[in-house]
C-alpha cells in the first residue's frame, strides 16, 4: 500500500515551522538556517550538496529515512520560491539548482499553474491547482505504487493532516523560540489520537518524533 | 544565591499549559488530565496524595526535584482557584484541601487582595496585587535565603521569563495537540539565547526541558 509520509520536518518549540519574511535570501524569513542546524552535518544533507560523506549516528539515521521508497513528492508553492501570485516569468526552478534532490516528479500545489519543467536527475516539476485529496490522487499515479512524500512547508503539510491524508510523520523539534512565523499544529486539535507517537532527543538538542499508524 | 525556579510544569506539542474553559470541575480546562498523566505515577505526586510511594524512574527523579531548597512559591490567581473578579466570600482556599503539598509561604498574585490564611503543614497563602519584580522581592524574603518557585499557570511563567526572572525551568512537553487554551511560548521569542538547554524523552513518551543559566 503506497503511503504518504513526511520527513525532516523542523519546528521551534513554540511550533513554527518558518519564520517571518520569507525572501530570497531568507527562504525562512527570520528564522534563517537555525531549524536545519541538526541536519546540515547528516549524510543525507552533505550528499545533497554532493559531498560523500556526513554523520551518521541518530540524527543521521533518521534523516536517512527520507528518500526510500519514495516516488513522488507534495510541496507548496512556499517551499518552491519566496514568489506570491502570478508568475513573472518561468525561469525560477526552486532553490536547488540544475539537479535537485528529489529525483522524482514534484508537485507544486499553487493557484497559478505553468508548464512542467524537467530538471537533471529524473526531478520534473508539475505545477497544479488541486485540493490535497486531488493532489495526491496525481502523485500516487505519478509514483507507480511507491509512496509520496508530502514535501511541506507547514501550510501544505497542515491541510493534508486536516485530511487524515498522512500515515508517517516526522518533526523534528528544536529547542528555540521563534515567536513569529508560520504553525504547523494550528487547527488540529487531538490530532495525537490518530497516531502512535513517538519521541527520542539526540545529543544535538533535537527532539525527533514520529507519529505512525496505529 | 537564591534562585527562581520552575518545576513539572507540562505543555502540550502545541505549547498549551492548559486548556479552554476552567472550572471548579475542571481545572485544565478541556485538556482535563492529560497533561500531567505522567505526573500521577511518581512518589512526588503520590506523596502529595498521603501515599508514600511511587515511580522512582526518570520521570521520577525530575519529578522529585520539585521542593529541595524551595522556601516560597509564587502563583497566578488562576492556579489557586477558577474565580474571576472580586471575591464573593473567602470560603475557598485552592485545590489542595487542608494541608497544601507547598509546606511554604505561597503567594497569590491577584488584583484583588485578601486577608493571608495560614492551612495546615506549613502553607500560608499571602494575596498580593504586584508586579512580577516586587512579588519575588517579598518571596524571598519570606523564603529567608532559598529558593523561590514559581508555580504557574503559564501567564504567571511568562510574565517572569519576560522579564529574565527565572534560573531554573523544567517543562514536560507532552505529545499531545490541545489546540486551544492558554500558550507558554507567546512573546519569548529568543529565549533559548539566555539558556542552557538539555532535553530528555522518556518511556512515559513524554519529553523534559530543563532551561538553565549556562
Amino acid at each position: 500500500m503506497s503511503r504518504v509520509r513526511v520527513h525532516n520536518f523542523s519546528i521551534s518549540i513554540d511550533g513554527f515551522a518558518t519564520g517571518e519574511g520569507q525572501s530570497l535570501d531568507t527562504p525562512f524569513g527570520h528564522a534563517g538556517e537555525r531549524l536545519h542546524e541538526w541536519f546540515f552535518p547528516t549524510r543525507t544533507f552533505q550528499q545533497m550538496q554532493g559531498r560523500p560523506e556526513g554523520s551518521a549516528g541518530v540524527d543521521g539515521a533518521i534523516a536517512a529515512t527520507w528518500d526510500a521508497g519514495i516516488g513522488a513528492e507534495i510541496m507548496g508553492r512556499n517551499k518552491f520560491g519566496p514568489h506570491r501570485g502570478p508568475w513573472e516569468n518561468h525561469d525560477w526552478n526552486g532553490w536547488w539548482g540544475p539537479n535537485p534532490p528529489f529525483h522524482t516528479p514534484v508537485f507544486v500545489l499553487t493557484h497559478h499553474p505553468r508548464p512542467s519543467v524537467e530538471m537533471e536527475g529524473g526531478t520534473t516539476f508539475h505545477f497544479i491547482d488541486a485540493t490535497p485529496r486531488e493532489a495526491l490522487r496525481q502523485a500516487r499515479e505519478a509514483a507507480g505504487g511507491l509512496d509520496v512524500r508530502i514535501g511541506g512547508g507547514p501550510t501544505t503539510i497542515r491541510a493534508f493532516l486536516a485530511e487524515d491524508l498522512i500515515d508517517h510523520l516526522h518533526i523534528a523539534v528544536v529547542p528555540i523560540v521563534l515567536g513569529r512565523g508560520e504553525r504547523l499544529w494550528d487547527g488540529l486539535e487531538g490530532l495525537e489520537e490518530r497516531f502512535r507517537i513517538e519521541s527520542v532527543t539526540t545529543p544535538s538538542g533535537v527532539t525527533h518524533m514520529t507519529f505512525t499508524r496505529p
